[in-house]
Formats: C-alpha cells, structure tokens, sequence
C-alpha cells in the first residue's frame, strides 16, 4: 500500500488502445491497494497540431492564447483516460490544472511552478477515486491558463508528488529505464537499475532524453524518489533515481553521455584581465545563443586564448559575433570547428577513484582519438572529439569501463 | 455605438479560413465603435469527433467525463479567434465558461444556467478588447465543467447578453434568418425582416431549426433583442425576434412550419373519467419518450378515444406500452400511424383574425388533404395529415396566406 504519482507521456497515451492499457496498469495498482494519482500528457501529435492551427492564423501568436489553446491537449486526455478507468470499474475523476489549484507565475508556454494545492487530491483520494490531472498546465494569478513548457508534464508529476508526499513519482516513457549509453550507439548498453539526482542530471543536460531536466531538479530539491519506466512493458522495474546509490562500489561510472551537433569557436590573444569572458559572452548571450562548455587557456605573455562550444544552429552566427568582439578587443584571429562532437562519462563513483580521467583519456588514445577540449566537474568528465570517431569512442569507453557487467550485476 | 454579443456557430468558425473572415466582421463592428463579446462554437465535426473517442472506450461514458472532453472543442476556438482579431489588430481575449463565471446546475450534459457574472466581461469591455466567450459550457456548483446541451452556445449569448445588457445578441449561422416556410421545400418562401419571440418559439419547436429553443425562451425572458444573421452573407440584416410586430398589420401569419417523422397513437374506449390522460401517459414518460399533440374525445358513453402524437423513433416502444395499459385500464383496441406529418400555421395576427383556421382547412380540403388530427393556440393551429401531402400543404397554405407578397413587403 503507498500513495504513487504515475505519469504517462503522450505516447503512452497516443491512441484509444494505449488508454485502455494505461487504465488496466493503473487498476492493477490499485487493487493493490495503492493509492493513486495519474498524470497525463496530450495523445502524441495532439499539441503540434494545435501549435500548427495557431501558426496558420499567426506565426506570433499571443502566448496566452496558446495556452489555452494547447491546454485542450491534456484535458481531453484526462476525461478520455478516467472514462476508461470507470469502465473497467475503477473509480476516477479528472482534474485540469486549473480545478486542482496547481499555481504558477504568468510566464506563458514557459511558467514556473508556484505553489501545488494538495487539497483538492487528497479530497478525491480519500473518496477512493484514481486522481486524473492535465499535465503541463497551470492557472497564473490572474485565472489565465498557463503550460509549463513542452515537456513539462515530467513536472507536474513531481511537483504533485511532492505536495502529496507520495511515496514514489514513477514517470512512464517509450524506454524502460536509463541506459549506461544509447543502446543505437552501443548495443550491450544496459539498464540501470539506480543512478542519483545529480548524475542523472549530468545525463539529461549531456543528451538522454529520458527525463525532463527541470523535473529531475525538482526531484531532487524535494526529495522524491523518480522511477522511470516503460509504458509498454511489464515485469521490468525501470531505473530509480533518488539519493541513495544503491550499486555495487564496483561501479565507477554510471554512464557514457554524449552529444552531438556540436561546435566549439576560440578567439586568440585576447587580453588576459578579469572579467575578460564576461565580455566576450555578453553579446553571445544578448543573442540568446546557449553556451556550453568554456575554457581559457592563459598565455604567460598577458594574453588568454578563450574557447566556448554552442550548438551547432548557432555556429554562423556567434561566429559572426565573436569576430566584432575580436576587432574592439584587439584581439588576434577568432576561428571554428563545427564538425565536433561531446563525449563524457558521469558518475558519483569517480570522487573516490582518481584514476578515471585517467582511464578515460588512455582508451581514447588508445584509439586514436585526439580530444580538443578537456572540461571536468565532480562526477564527470567530458571532452570535445570529432565528431567521426562519436560512435568509437562511447564503445571504447562502455567497454573500458566494464559497464556492461556493472548493469549485469546491479539488475539482478 | 452599441454594446453587441456575437455567437458564431460551428460551420461559422469550421476552419482557419472562415475563423480569419469571422475575425475581420467583428473588426468592422469594433471599427465603428461597438463593444463586441464574441460567443463561439466547437468547430464543425469536433464535438462529434471527441464523443466518437469517448464512445471508443464506453457507449455510457460518465457525463462528468463527457463535459470535460468536449468542453475542449469550444476552448480551440476561442484561442483560434483571437489569435486572428490580435494579428488584424483587434485587441481581444478568451475565455472559457469557468473564468467568465458561467454558473450553471450539475446536470452535466444538459447544465441550465443559474447565474452569469457580468463584472469578468465588463472589466475586459473596459480595457478595450473584444471579449471571446466558449459557448454551450459552464462550471457546476464543485468547479466541475459543465455543458449546456448541444446547440447551448445560443443559450450562452443569450444568457451573456441579458448578463451585460447588450443592445443586441447577433447569431450567426448558416441561414440568413427565418424563413415564411422551408425554401427546400417552397422556392418563393422569403426571409422575416421580423418575428415575435412567441412566434419564433412556435416556429423553432416545429422544426424550422434556426435557433435553439431554450436560447428564444431565454432572450423572450429577459426581453434580448435577438438577431439571426448569415456568417456567409455580408448585407442581410437578418430577421430580429423580439417583442414588437414591425411588421404590416397585413400579415396575418407569419410562417409555414412542419415536421416530419411523426407518428400518433389511438386508444379507443377508455374509462371517461378524471386524471385518465395522466394514468395513460404516465408509463411513456417513464421510458422517457417525448409526447407532442395530444387529443381526448369523450364519446359520451362513459369512454373517451385518446390520441397522442410522438416521434417516429418512438413509435414500436410507445405502442407496445400503450396496449399494456390498454389491458390494464380494460380499454378497447390500440391503433397507430407512422406514415403522418404535421403542419402548422403560425403567427401573431391570427389573434385578431378568427377566419384564419377556417382558411387553412378549406385551403387543405381543396388539395384533397385530409386531416387526421387538428390542435390550435392563440397563435398557431397544426394539423396532423398523411406524410405524402406534406409538400403540396406547405406549398398550398403559404399561397393561400399570400406569404411571398407580405415577405417582400415587410423586406422593403
């Protein structure tokens, strides 16, 4: 018996079939005697089509409207999902955003999470209903409706849970779990069955879609245990990130990252001052271009060399850019490379074993793999690779790190 | 200047086109300086879209459910339209039956309005915006969504022009207003410039389906002028249902109206005697069929025929019902007809002119039309006679009433 926060992304919940295989799971659960709060996206296409209808009338069109507009998405799940739990015997109600007080900021399509009702929930929950909430959206102060943001249902779901105090917020996903690395890149990838808040947002933010990176934050912050699963298969357990880490010592690293559509930009001689990479940024990000990795290399002779790595879509532009901060600097040549890739390996055990950076660039070597930029935090490291050898380099690693024998063990 | 609600129905807003054209008729108005609060419709096809889901997954889906899902289809449009008046623009908001503070019952599926909060509407009428309201939906006393009833967004401009004491609550449709009798079925029927509300009541509930019923109901209530319009056509003025007769005194009738798929049942030799009609009656309502004309002979002999027409859906069920309690009453012999139709005459000016019925049955006789069941009012008298004569009737009684002459009149 626990009370659990369930939720299911929109193609879990992508067509009258799918509905009715979320509702038998959901009732399952409860003739188990759980406690339960289901948390639903739009059916998959749903929300672009709307977004598209939008964009016929307006390219720009006024974000408050767009979210009442998208908004139906959700709702029309909802009513569709509890409609399908009643049928099958299970009482349930559904609640939009609005009607269980979910309260967030006024910052349309992309609002932030205020303050999360529980009232409202556990009203229903005690009357024995499964709780149906619209993921994603939200009731500004003005009674305007809000999203979240795409994705943003991950968020709901754990903002819920944490409200209700729920003993486990369990997100189900087109994938069972987080994998050691994309099993399309490297096939003896394999599941993990733990991984922690802060590695799995080193994975998230370097590329594995699994989670949204704000739920997985807000996890952590209010410490629910997140459980992602499959929608679509039964008997796995998916991986659970919480706090604890549950694996063997054995396992050094967690997992192999990585990201491509990278490129990287440097800008030489600039004058080496404080603050210097502060004004080389500012225009960057007065473009609303996102950096990701940077580093500065001092010259010894008052100069700095400055590298940064962006996106590959705004590669022509911060380009651009950086050569009119070169002129005013009076900086020497900016130049480029945006056919690079990001490679890292994450995990909570590199604190305690100092030689994994080490393992790391040996096996890279190894194969022949010159690495451009070399950036390290606590539990991970990643360096910038051409991005031929991507492919290469996450299989040597998989295998230098014995990752497939770690999932092994720590599954069974 | 005036203060104007606009209801928009389905074909009205069926696509982006037509919610663009709907977008530049209210930019007029507000061009000539009229406040507009704008009511609108799911688009066509969408309601019956989301009930086919629903019905997917439960023929007896719960109604609550039922208004949560559809509800969606009228939130689209409100974001679509002012989406287009903002781009043209026209400074406009949305909003749905919750926010503008629709209260209505819990008798979800078919919600009767109690109360309508004006100060939401006024407030945003005072910023300057066109106000874009979801018809056909309400919230129920526990913030529950409701609906109206298909065809409620008449209702919901009604309610929202007496709530803001509109000058004029304009309904847009397909038809450029109500016609002296069905142009389908007699070319030279010519549109009202103006009708009474009691007239248009007799008119809508025998089936010249312009205007929802409960919708004249309300705006007779609460003395709303209400305008019928084409959303296709730019310079019709409609007709205007209201109190007044604008019309010459000439016109002694104002429409043909009919229905067809009728059916009457007869049960002869009945106990004469008090209260007999209820007991009779009492076991159809039950099966929740809906009873039209209803005719009670007393034979003089104690015993009385009994006559009652209904829908033709309805006629196997009824029948069956009516010799149970023929038994049981000791009664004679049940018979029915449901191959008959009803046409009917309607309109203020017979009040004054008592030759009017004697001039529809002559008209009939000399068709070699029989009548089978004759019902009158103040202000209208059907007729019940054989489905095949339906046309020739129509056609024969708006000569005889000279209605294209008095149409074009009025018209000038």
């Amino acid at each position: 018996m626990a009370l659990l926060v369930q939720k299911y992304g929109g193609t879990s919940v992508g067509s009258i079939e799918r509905i009715e295989a979320v509702a038998q799971r959901v009732k399952r659960y409860r003739n188990n005697g759980d406690d339960i709060v289901v948390v639903v996206s739009a059916m998959s296409g749903e929300t672009d089509r709307l977004l598209a209808l939008a964009a016929e009338l307006d390219e720009n069109a006024c974000a408050r409207e767009k979210d009442v507009l998208v908004s139906t998405g959700e709702q029309v799940t909802i009513a569709l999902l509890s409609i399908a739990l009643q049928k099958i015997g299970c009482d349930a109600v559904s609640m939009t955003g609005d009607q269980l007080r979910m309260h967030t900021d006024d910052a349309h399509g992309k609002a932030r999470i205020t303050q999360v009702d529980d009232s409202k929930i556990l009203e229903q929950l005690q009357k024995g209903n499964v709780v149906v909430v619209a993921g994603f959206q939200g009731r500004a102060p003005d009674n305007s409706i809000t999203t979240l943001g795409r994705g943003g249902s991950d968020t709901t779901a754990v903002a819920i849970a944490a409200a209700v105090k729920a003993d486990e917020c369990q997100i189900y996903t087109d994938v069972d779990g987080v994998y050691t690395t994309d099993p399309r890149v490297e096939p003896r990838a394999r599941r993990l069955a733990s991984i922690t808040f802060e590695e799995m947002l080193e994975m998230a933010s370097l590329g594995a879609k699994v989670l949204q990176i704000r739920s997985v934050e807000f996890a952590g912050k209010y410490n629910v245990p997140l459980r992602v699963l499959s929608s679509f298969e039964e008997n796995s357990t998916g991986t659970l990130i919480s706090f604890e880490r549950k694996r063997m010592e054995s396992a050094i690293i967690s997992g192999i990252a990585f990201m491509r559509d990278t490129a990287s930009l440097t800008i030489l001689g600039v004058p080496d001052r404080p603050a210097i990479a502060a004004t080389i940024l500012e225009p960057i990000g007065q473009a609303d271009i996102d950096v990701d990795m940077i580093v500065q290399n001092s010259m010894g002779d008052g100069t700095a060399d400055f590298t940064f790595t962006l996106n590959r879509n705004d590669y022509a532009k911060a380009k651009e850019l950086l050569e009119q901060s070169a002129k005013n600097l009076g900086a020497g040549v900016v130049y480029g490379n945006d056919r690079i890739a990001k490679l890292s390996i994450v995990g909570v055990g590199m604190m305690n074993h100092p030689g994994v950076a080490r393992t790391m660039f040996d096996t890279l070597g190894q194969e022949g793999i010159n690495m451009e930029l070399i950036s390290t935090s606590e539990i991970k490291v990643s360096v910038i690779i051409d991005e031929k050898y991507l492919e290469l380099g996450v299989r040597a690693l998989h295998r230098a790190f014995g990752l497939e024998n770690v999932a092994k063990e720590e599954n069974n």
